[in-house]
């Protein structure tokens, strides 16, 4: 992530933030990171790892990869490693580092992993050029993005989507693209890769699936757009009366008649 | 779209089995019916069989299972009942009834199968539950359904968006409903049925699948939003070049930067 960037992290850092982080990487881990695994003694390099959400799933995945995970902020890279830790994991170095200035050499890595990262960035196709230049002949780049467009629930509600519209407006301004996850194709074919396939990831929840219901539905995507009242109101993106509506009509999307439906895309491709 | 549907090639995607279909040439046809299987001896009711577009597809996997097929239009059965003869296959009898008023017994049948008629009744409820006063105790129920909600693309467009919502207006005015898919779970509940389980069924569309590109994006979903410009127009919904711009954006996600996304949701429940 760019400085610019880290200083304007739509999510912020709070410590409610890294909670929710850690839910939506524990309710979703076997969603999205199911059909990742590196080989032994392959080395990946994480791109972006925030406080280690991912970091721990990855490097238990693939225990006998190696691991270098850098992220711009220090606080989270202390927050990572004090997890990775905990977790007993030993197979994961940790380095600060902006992804626009990677202190590595070209081919460094055998493969690169990237999650919710670009939807944070102005440049994303030049970040994806950049990683892939520390990459192998041969090797691979996975990349997995979310995307707020692809938001949608039952009952419907006009209020819910412009609270949800705050969070892209919020994320445009700060350089990001909350609706990254549908482009990763043709942002990946533009950066140069071979052979890039996407494949989507939905979340459907509905109340036969209480686990998604709290931990998905509620705790992970209406948490998060609870977390940016005070600043979409501030900017003036929408009235308080407006913004609350759309809150509590997310809520009622997790009664016993409610569906919430997301969708996340994950991209792989090679360096040729 | 149902008729149109079974006649495209496409491939198909299961949120947790992405990476085999990926693989895997398949049609709309597989992402919709392969886990549909009837054992050898059940009778099985098509409610709403169409011109017999899923109806083939149902009597070619459970060729031991007998069907009864019905729908409401005589012409429609005629042309139903030329293809299952053309496919070479005996064992669909159909007959020509209102799903409000079905000429059977209570407890006639061991399944029944409902595709692509719900969005089309005022009372989707309603004809739920007199489908399972047919069914045995025991039996199962299967419905299929797309949402016009769910539909998104690179690059977005506003005025794609807005030809689309006239194809869900125009439903709605004829007593339907086009957002009815992320629905299923709730209406299946309030009929009644038990043990309901829902399955979004997502096809994602870009260049690196030109059979999708052409055959769902291009030929189903486009033309069938082209199919509604006059009747759109006549009702007042849109002005005729919005409405010809939004389906122009429709056309641009099909070129090599593109991507479309639409999701079917299926819905199988059985009856105390």
């Amino acid at each position: 992530m760019s400085k610019r960037l880290s200083e304007t992290y739509v999510h912020g850092y709070h410590p409610r933030e890294n909670e929710r982080l850690q839910d939506q990487a524990g309710t979703l881990v076997d969603l999205l990171h199911c059909d990742t695994a590196y080989t032994g003694g392959s080395t990946v390099l994480e791109a972006g790892c925030g406080v280690g959400a991912q970091t721990v799933t990855l490097a238990q995945r693939s225990p006998d990869a190696r691991f270098t995970s850098i992220d711009i902020s220090a606080d989270s890279i202390t927050e990572a490693k004090r997890r990775v830790d905990a977790a007993g994991l030993t197979n994961v170095e940790f380095r600060q580092a902006d992804i626009f200035a990677l202190p590595f050499d070209a081919e460094s890595f055998d493969h690169v992993f990237v999650c919710f990262v670009l939807e944070h960035l102005s440049r994303p196709v030049g970040a994806l050029a950049i990683l892939s230049r520390l990459l192998k002949p041969g090797g691979t780049i996975t990349v997995i993005e979310g995307d707020h467009g692809s938001t949608y629930f039952h009952p419907d509600s006009p209020a819910a989507h412009a609270a949800i519209k705050c969070q892209v407006e919020l994320q445009r301004e700060a350089g990001g693209n909350a609706l990254i996850g549908r482009q990763l194709y043709p942002l990946m074919v533009e950066a140069g890769f071979d052979a890039v396939r996407v494949s989507p990831r939905m979340v459907y929840v509905d109340s036969s699936r209480p686990e998604l219901v709290d931990g998905f539905t509620r705790k992970t995507f209406t948490a998060m757009i609870e977390g940016i009242r005070d600043s979409a109101i501030a900017r003036g993106l929408i009235e308080p009366e407006s913004f609350d509506a759309g809150v509590r009509d997310l809520h009622r999307t997790t009664e016993a008649d409610g569906v919430f439906c997301y969708t996340f895309f994950k991209g792989v491709a090679t360096k040729e």
